[in-house]
């Protein structure tokens, strides 16, 4: 393994910080006690350097040695690969990892973070369709109250997958959309008490200060 | 490997057949060359015995012996283990299709699902929060397509990256999402006259028409 190199924006506007994706590396990274240091692309100007990093001119990206890597979602299953702490090795209960890993960003998150979109526009209009994407959103919500009822974290012990979840479940909670879910609030408490989280949230706020 | 069966709904309405997420496994099994089968599970009324298999009570879901996966991007990754056709086993290659299988699901999937759920509520409303939407999903298939401008298939050769990311793009495709994207139409166009995937969407249809 060579130096590990999370690239995040340089600067970024008051309202993502503390949310900025380049989090989920970095507690997974804390968590697993694997060195590790953040370096900033520009926000203003993302050139073609950029693009051949993150063909979407989003952040984060990885890198480690000579093998850079894209998607939050498949970091973390490289970073899982490399501890136990992140991802256990026994095939079973990898499997499990996995598929909760999935069901953070395609089941969960593909509802949560579009629903967001509208609290960040300040949108308040009930139409049909914003009608069927908080259904889809409480749905979601509903059935995972009832597996985090069972349950301290998604696979038996803490992984990847609870590190993405409980990131996708802050942002939906930031506008109050756990009021109906207790359990999820509970978990994302859990969660964010971490000395890792901790750690890095700290860090990602401090990041950013310094760039003002 | 056990006998490989493939769980999915034993009845749709209209809407949503050719769409149902079990076409992405039958799609990489025919690739592989695997052999399976389909069962159904009520639609109408999803028990306990459901939920056990997939906890968000939806479809599809896939067993092997004594091994039951939910999440069809963490089938289409515990498939591509299982032969090379659907993911090469160079460690390099590998990664390359990993962060494109989350690409689709995560980056381009989290914002087209969305969109589409209005066109299925047939909501023209021009709202600030959907038109943060809709710019959203402009601009991941704006990236898309000068990627898909530079190669045939995501990741060098075809994977399950390219079931996910044309099975994502195939639902925007039918609401004229793509009418800007020439290029991830001739994409879809390619994925689409694969052998395995002109059956796999067949015997969707069959199978549907035969619970009529």
């Amino acid at each position: 393994m060579g130096e590990l190199i999370v690239t995040t924006f340089d600067w970024v506007p008051e309202t993502p910080r503390g949310y900025v994706r380049d989090l989920r590396l970095c507690w997974a990274l804390e968590e697993a006690g694997l060195p590790y240091r953040v370096e900033g692309v520009p926000f203003h100007s993302r050139d073609a350097g950029h693009f051949s990093h993150q063909p979407f001119g989003q952040v984060p990206w990885l890198t480690d040695g000579d093998i850079s890597i894209f998607e939050s979602g498949a970091i973390l299953l490289y970073l899982g690969e490399r501890s136990e702490v992140l991802m256990p090795a026994d095939p079973h209960r990898r499997l499990e990892v996995i598929e909760w890993l999935f069901a953070a960003l395609n089941s969960v998150e593909m509802a949560s973070l579009p629903w967001s979109l509208f609290h960040f526009a300040g949108d308040t209009h009930v139409t049909p369709g914003k009608q069927t994407l908080d259904n889809f959103l409480a749905s979601r919500l509903q059935h995972l109250e009832s597996i985090l009822a069972q349950r301290e974290w998604l696979a038996g012990t803490f992984s990847i997958a609870d590190i993405a979840m409980a990131d996708v479940l802050r942002l939906v909670d930031r506008f109050d959309g756990l009021a109906q879910s207790p359990t999820c609030r509970e978990y994302i408490s859990r969660a964010m008490a971490r000395p890792a989280f901790v750690k890095a949230h700290a860090d990602q706020l401090a990041f950013y200060a310094a760039a003002d």
